[in-house]
C-alpha cells in the first residue's frame, strides 16, 4: 500500500491511538508514527511495546507531523490544542477520534492556527479495556468512522484521510456535528449510561448480595457489566461534553420505560408482546450489516470462562 | 455415569427442552427421554432432530416418567397442570425451568396430586435464540440452576433433582421461591425490559433512521440488541409473572437513573466518575467466577462476522 501520511502524530496512547498504531504498521500506510500520553507510566509502556516514536512533550510529537490525531478523553481536547497549536506544521491535517463532536470543535477551533486543516472524526469502535496494552491491529475492521468536516474544508484533504480510514480496515461515512452527537446518543451514550446505571442498582441492594448478582449474572445482568467495565474518564467526558443529545434520548428512554412498566401493572400483554416482536427486527438489521455476530450469546465459549 | 432417572418427560420443546435432551444424552444420565410441544411443527422439528421420543399429547409424554420438566412459557403452566395431572405417575418427580417461581407455584399446585414431588427450578442459561434447533448440549456446563424445594420437600428427591442438573453440567444452589424472583429480577427481568426499552428508542426516533442505527451500533448499542431479540411470548409472561420484584427494581432504576442525569445536567463529573469506576469491579467479580469471558467485546471476532 503506498504511504498517505509521511509522519503521522498520535496524543493520547490508549486503546484507540495504540490500534491506530498498529493498525497503521499492518497497512503500511504511514512512514513514521511519533506519540506522547500525559502519563510517563503510559508513554514507558508505549515504548516497550514499541508502538511508535514516543515523545516527552505533545509539542515535539506533532512537529513535521501531516496527520495529527487527538486521542484523549474529549475534556482534554482544549488543553491538549493550546499545548500543540503552536507547534503544528502549515499545511498539516488536524483529526480527533473524540465521541462527541461539537464539543471537540469548541474546543479545538479557538486554537486552530490558519493554516491547518481541522477534519473531526469518530471510529466508532473499542473494547471495555483501555490504555497502550489494550491495542490491536483489526479493531477498525468492517467499523465505521465518522468524518465531520467543517464547511468549506479541503475536499482532497478530507478524501486523504477517509483513505487513511479505509488503509486501518474502516469504512467512512460523513455527518454534520449536531447529528453526530445526536445518532451516538442513541448508539452510545444512553446505551453506556444505562448500563452503568443497571450495574449500580444491582451493587446497591441490599436485599440481594453481589455475590449473588454475579454468580447468577448469566441469566442477561452480565450484558451490561461489560460496558459498564469502560474507562470512567472517557465516558464522564462524553456524558459532560454531550449533554444536550444525551439528556434528550434518555427522557424518551424514560418514557417509553414507564410506558412498559404502566403496561406490566395492568397486565397489558398484548402490547408488551408487539413491542418485544418489533425489536428483534433490529438484532437482524444489525447481524445482516456484519456490526455483531449471529453466534449464540455473542459467540462466548459455552460454559463461560473457566 | 449411572442412570439418575429411567423417564423423563420434557412438556415444551423450545431452546432450554432441547439442550436438556442434548446434555441427558451426552452425560447419559437418563434411560428414555419423552416429549410434546403443543404445535405440530415443532413436534416435527423435534422428530427430525431425533430429540426424544415424541408424544402427539402430553399426557402421553408424561406417562411412567419419573421425571417431569415443564418447559413452557409461565403463562402455560396453568393449562398444561391441568391436562397432565390426571396422568403423572404416582412417587414421579415434577420440575420445570420456568424464571419466575412464586406464579409456577400458584399455577401448578392446585392441580398437583399428593402423590407427586414438586420441585420448582430454575436454571439460569438460555441465548437470544428459541425453539428446538437452538439447543445445544453445553448450555448449562457452569451455570447455575436454582432448586426451590417447598417446605418439607423430601430431601432425597431434591439431592437426585440436584444430580440429574449436575450431570447436564450445572452448578445448583437452593433458595426460596420469593427471594428467587427478585434475584432473577435483577440479574435478568429489569436488564431485559431496559434493553427491549432501548432498542424500541431507537427504533422509534425520527431524527435517527433504523439504518444509522444499525450501521453505527458497535458503539455499544448492539450489546443491547441481542437480549431485546429473546422470544417475546416467553419475555411477556415473565414480565407479567414477576411484577412486583420487576416493578420494585426498574423504580429503583429509575431513581437512580435520575440522579445520574441530574449529575449530567449539573455537570457533577465527580459523581460520574465515582459512579462509573465502582460498576467495574462487578465485571470483575463476574469474570473471576467463570460466568463471561474477559476476551474484549465478548472475544466476538474483530470485524464482526462478515
Amino acid at each position: 500500500m503506498p504511504v498517505i501520511y509521511d509522519r503521522v502524530a498520535l496524543i493520547g496512547l490508549g486503546l484507540i491511538a495504540s490500534s491506530i498504531a498498529l493498525a497503521a504498521k499492518r497497512a503500511g500506510c504511514v512512514g513514521e508514527i511519533t506519540g506522547y500520553a500525559r502519563s510517563s507510566d503510559t508513554r514507558d509502556t508505549a515504548r516497550e511495546l514499541d508502538l511508535c516514536t514516543v515523545c516527552d512533550t505533545a509539542a515535539a510529537a506533532v512537529r513535521d507531523a501531516d496527520l495529527v490525531i487527538l486521542c484523549v478523553p474529549v475534556g482534554a481536547m482544549d488543553s491538549v490544542m493550546a499545548e500543540i497549536a503552536p507547534a503544528l506544521k502549515a499545511g498539516a491535517v488536524l483529526s480527533d477520534v473524540g465521541s462527541t463532536k461539537l464539543s471537540v470543535i469548541a474546543a479545538v477551533e479557538p486554537h486552530l492556527p490558519e493554516s491547518v486543516h481541522f477534519i473531526p472524526a469518530h471510529p466508532l469502535a473499542g473494547t471495555e479495556h483501555s490504555g497502550p496494552r489494550a491495542g490491536f491491529a483489526e479493531l477498525y475492521d468492517n467499523r465505521w468512522c465518522i468524518l465531520v468536516p467543517p464547511e468549506g474544508a479541503d475536499r482532497d484533504q478530507v478524501a486523504r484521510l477517509a483513505d487513511f480510514w479505509h488503509a486501518l480496515g474502516a469504512n467512512t461515512d460523513e455527518m454534520d456535528a449536531d447529528h453526530h452527537d445526536l445518532v451516538l446518543a442513541v448508539t452510545s451514550h444512553a446505551p453506556h449510561l444505562i448500563a452503568y446505571t443497571m450495574v449500580g442498582v444491582a451493587d446497591d441492594l441490599s436485599r440481594v448480595t453481589d455475590s449473588e448478582v454475579i454468580k447468577y449474572s448469566a441469566a442477561g445482568f452480565r450484558d451490561f457489566t461489560r460496558i459498564a467495565a469502560s474507562d470512567p474518564t472517557m465516558w464522564r467526558d462524553v456524558f459532560l461534553h454531550n449533554k444536550d443529545a444525551t439528556l434528550e434520548i434518555l427522557g424518551r428512554f424514560t418514557e417509553e420505560l414507564f410506558a412498559l412498566q404502566r403496561a406490566i401493572r395492568q397486565g397489558d400483554g398484548d402490547h408488551l408482546h408487539a413491542y418485544f416482536t418489533r425489536t428483534r427486527a433490529i438484532r437482524r438489521g444489525i447481524i445482516e450489516a456484519g456490526q455483531d455476530t449471529d453466534a449464540p450469546n455473542f459467540g462466548r465459549t459455552p460454559g463461560g470462562a473457566k
